[in-house]
C-alpha cells in the first residue's frame, strides 16, 4: 500500500484546518489517498463541528499507522494543538502552523510519508514567529536542499497547467528577468516532472510569449524573438516538446489547451489569470523538482469565511488527490 | 422598425465573408437584427456555396430597402465586387475590403444606417492600399470626428466584458503609460457606454491591479497604490461605481465576475487573457465612445481556415446582435 501523506494544519484561524476535515469525510466519493494531519487533534475537531461534519479523530504513533486508521477516522500524529478561533489569527495559532508544517516535511522527506500537502498559511504571521523563507515553497525546497530557484511552481486544475516564471516581482521588473537561462532551465525541471509525477511519456511546453501578438516581429517589444524564442529552439535541439513563444490572450482558448500539456508563462498574471478564471475551487499548487511530492490548494487562508462553513473544499480534495497520484506514480517507478 | 447594420466584409480570403452569409442564414433562430452587406454580391453567395448554405442574395438600393429584403434575402449594398478565393488575400480583395469598410462606415455616420459591424481585415495589407489606421477602430473613431485615444476598445463574452487601458505596446512599456488621467478617462467613457449602449443604470467597474497581489502594498511595484487607487478614489468622488484595484488573478474567478459589470484591464493579455479563455467562440469587440455603435467579431482573418467551413460564426452572430441591441437602445433614448 502507498504510504499516507502528511498534511500541514495551515493557519488554524484560517480555512485549513476545516476543509483538511471536509476532505476526509469527503474521502470515499473521491477515492482519496490515506492521508494524516499532523497536529491539531482538537482544533480539527471543532473545525469538523462547525462544518456539521461527524469526523472521528484518532491520534497515531507513525505514519504507517495513519494507513491503516483513515479509513475509519482522521489520523492525527503528535500531540500539538492550538486554540480554534476561526478568523482571528494569533502569535499561538502562528506557532503551531510553523510546527505542523516543519514537522510535515521532514516526515516527507524522510520518507515516512509519502508526500506533503500543505494548508495555506499567513506568511506575515509566520514571519513574526520564526519563519524566514518568503512562502512555503521555498521552505520546502530548502528542507529537501534544494536551492529555491529550482523548486517550480506549477498551478494545475482540471483546465489546464500552467507554470509562472517569474512570480512574486512588480510587473516593471518582469521582462529583465525573462531570461534564456531561465526559460531553459524551468522548462526543463516542468518537462521532467510531467514525465515522472503525471506520467506524460512526451510533454507538450506550451512557451507563452511575453509581449502582446508575441511581439508582432518586434513592433511590440523583442524580448520574444531576441530571448524566448532561442530558448524555444535550444530546448527542442534538446528533444524537449516545446512550442512557441504564443500569444498569450489566445493561448487559453478551449481548442489551444488540448494542444499542450502545461504553459510556462512569463509571469504571475499571466498563469493564474486563466487558471483562476477556469479552476478556481479546484487549482492545485504542485512544486515541481523536488524529491518529494508537494502539493497544496491554491488559494489562502480566507480568514474572513473561516469558520463559516462556506470555503469550497474543491482545491484541498484536489491537492491530496493530486499528490497520491504523483506519489503512486514515483513509487511505481522507484 | 429600427435600420439596419450596415456590415463590411472584411478580407475577402479571410473568414469574414463567409461567417457573414452564416450569420444571415441564422438570422432566425438567433434573432439577429436587420443587417446589410456593404459590396460583395458574388463573393458572398460563393463563400456560402462554400459553406453549404443556401443565401440568396438580393442587391438593395439603400438601407431602408435593406430592411425589407432581409426576411427573404441577405441584402448587398453597393456593386462592389471581388474575387473569392479563400485564404489567398490579394491587393484586389484588400482594396474591396478598404472600399466596404469605409462606405459602411459613412453610412453609420450619416445615420442611414442603424450600426457599423466590421469585418476583420489584415492590417498590413490594407496598408498597402493607402490605409494610414493602425486598425478598424482607429479608422472608425476619424469617420466620427473622435480622437483615438477617446475611442475605448471593449470585449464584451457571455461571461465577462474587459477593456483594455493600453493596448499594442510591449508590456515593458506598460508601467509607465499607466496614469491616473488615463484610468480616469477610459472609465468615464465606459461607464457612460454602459448606461447608454448596454441599459445599466448603476455600471459597476472593477478596475485591475497592474502588479501581482495588487502590488502588496508597495512590495510588489508602487503603481497599484500611487496610481491607481487615487484614480479610483477619484472616480468615486465623481459618482462612478469604481472598485479596486482588485488582484488581476482572482478578478475572472465566478463569484467575481458576477460582481462587476466591465473590468478595466492594465495592458492587453490582462484584459484578453480571460476573455479569450472564456468565450473564445463569442467574444465581441465593440467602440465605446462613439457617435455610432460599431463592433466586430473578436478574431481575424483566420486565411488559414478560410474557405473550409470550420470558422465558428459565434463572434460574428453575437456582434451583429450585441451593435442591434445597443442601437436599439439609443433609438428609444433618441
Amino acid at each position: 500500500m502507498a504510504k499516507p501523506l502528511a498534511v500541514s494544519l495551515g493557519d488554524p484561524a484560517g480555512i485549513g484546518p476545516e476543509l483538511l476535515a471536509t476532505a476526509w469525510a469527503a474521502r470515499e466519493v473521491h477515492h482519496l489517498p490515506p492521508f494524516f494531519a499532523v497536529g491539531g487533534a482538537g482544533l480539527l475537531a471543532a473545525a469538523a463541528a462547525r462544518r456539521g461534519l461527524d469526523v472521528p479523530i484518532r491520534h497515531v504513533a507513525d505514519p504507517a499507522e495513519a494507513g491503516t486508521a483513515f479509513a475509519e477516522a482522521l489520523p492525527v500524529l503528535g500531540d500539538d494543538d492550538g486554540p480554534y478561533d476561526p478568523g482571528q489569527p494569533s502569535r499561538q495559532g502562528a506557532i503551531l502552523a510553523l510546527a505542523s508544517l516543519t514537522r510535515a516535511a521532514q516526515l516527507a522527506v524522510s520518507g515516512e510519508a509519502g508526500g506533503l500537502v500543505t494548508g495555506p498559511i499567513a506568511k506575515s504571521r509566520l514571519a513574526e514567529v520564526g519563519f524566514t523563507h518568503p512562502g512555503q515553497t521555498e521552505f520546502v525546497a530548502a528542507a529537501c536542499g534544494v536551492s529555491a530557484g529550482n523548486a517550480v511552481m506549477m498551478l494545475a486544475g482540471p483546465s489546464l497547467r500552467t507554470v509562472p516564471l517569474t512570480v512574486h516581482v512588480a510587473l516593471a521588473q518582469v521582462p529583465g528577468l525573462v531570461t534564456r537561462e531561465l526559460i531553459e532551465r524551468k522548462a526543463r525541471i516542468v518537462a521532467a516532472a510531467l514525465r515522472r509525477d503525471f506520467g506524460l511519456a512526451h510533454p507538450r511546453l506550451a512557451i507563452a510569449a511575453l509581449n502582446p501578438h508575441a511581439g508582432e516581429d518586434g513592433r511590440m517589444g523583442e524580448e520574444d524573438r531576441a530571448i524566448i524564442a532561442p530558448a524555444i529552439a535550444a530546448l527542442r535541439e534538446a528533444g524537449i516538446d516545446a512550442s512557441g513563444p504564443h500569444p498569450a490572450d489566445a493561448l487559453f482558448a478551449p481548442h489551444n489547451r488540448a494542444s499542450f500539456d502545461a504553459a510556462l508563462c512569463m509571469y504571475h498574471d499571466q498563469a493564474l489569470i486563466p487558471l483562476k478564471a477556469l479552476d478556481f475551487d479546484s487549482g492545485v499548487n504542485i512544486t515541481l523538482g523536488l524529491p518529494i511530492v508537494r502539493t497544496s490548494a491554491d488559494h489562502g487562508t480566507a480568514f474572513a469565511i473561516a469558520g463559516k462553513a462556506e470555503a469550497h473544499p474543491g482545491a484541498t480534495i484536489a491537492a491530496i488527490r493530486m499528490a497520491g497520484d504523483c506519489a503512486g506514480r514515483r513509487e511505481l517507478a522507484a
